[in-house]
């Protein structure tokens, strides 16, 4: 449940300082020392997963039911306009610890953090193809 | 609990149809039909909530409990490297439907989705200041 040489759970350990917004038995949310904006919260499982997809439903269940305070609590207390809630898995998603960590980012017009939106459209048929592989692959 | 001109509520009546991936009580999976990516998933709570921070706990626990097995079953049926999961709050943080949105985007090297990461750092006694607002606000 804890990798030795991975950062996270030196912090979950005590072992390196954070910030501590809040933890119980399955969390913790600290703030980012590498900011992209201030305030930027990360929420992560006290256990090691390294990716979303390795965690058990209950434990996800029982960290991310804490976005919602977090989120509201960084509103208040940095007045952003809006905020991002970002989790990556994988380093072609961005992911550098390798611990599962979800961002929560304030926003502020004209601010440095951006994504672009390129939306594509389906050919016909396709959709169905996908949905299914994806609710077969669901029941497994 | 439901907001008559809301597209995803109207989707979730069954009154828009929708590629269902899977669905409970709490919670309905479906594929984007503009997608960033083929598979790209998106999850919503059943009820009406514009932005995450007006769930209650209980109910982001309930809806996000999926992100694993939505990840997992995503990455089977497309065979991506990686994935991100992203939610907009607010359209500074460009959130389109007015309804809390989670997109599961699934990711491989060279394509077009992309974000920048413009990681500040804080002066001297500033993470402190932020953190104790935080926590009050947490607290409140």
């Amino acid at each position: 449940m804890r990798d030795p040489n991975c950062l996270f759970c030196k912090i979950v350990a005590g072992e390196i300082p954070c910030m501590t917004l809040l933890e119980d038995q399955a969390a913790l949310a600290f703030l980012d020392i590498g900011p992209l904006a201030e305030g930027h919260i990360l929420l992560i499982p006290r256990d090691h997963y390294v990716t979303v997809d390795q965690m058990p439903a209950a434990v996800a269940g029982s960290v991310l039911r804490h976005v919602p305070a977090l989120g509201k609590a960084v509103r208040a207390a940095v007045n952003c306009e809006g905020f991002n809630v970002l989790q990556n898995n994988g380093s072609v998603a961005h992911q550098v610890v390798p611990h599962v960590h979800f961002h929560i980012i304030p926003r502020n017009r004209g601010d440095e953090f951006h994504f672009n939106w390129p939306a594509g459209t389906y050919p016909a048929g396709r959709i169905e193809e996908l949905a299914e592989r994806i609710r077969a692959a669901l029941g497994e």
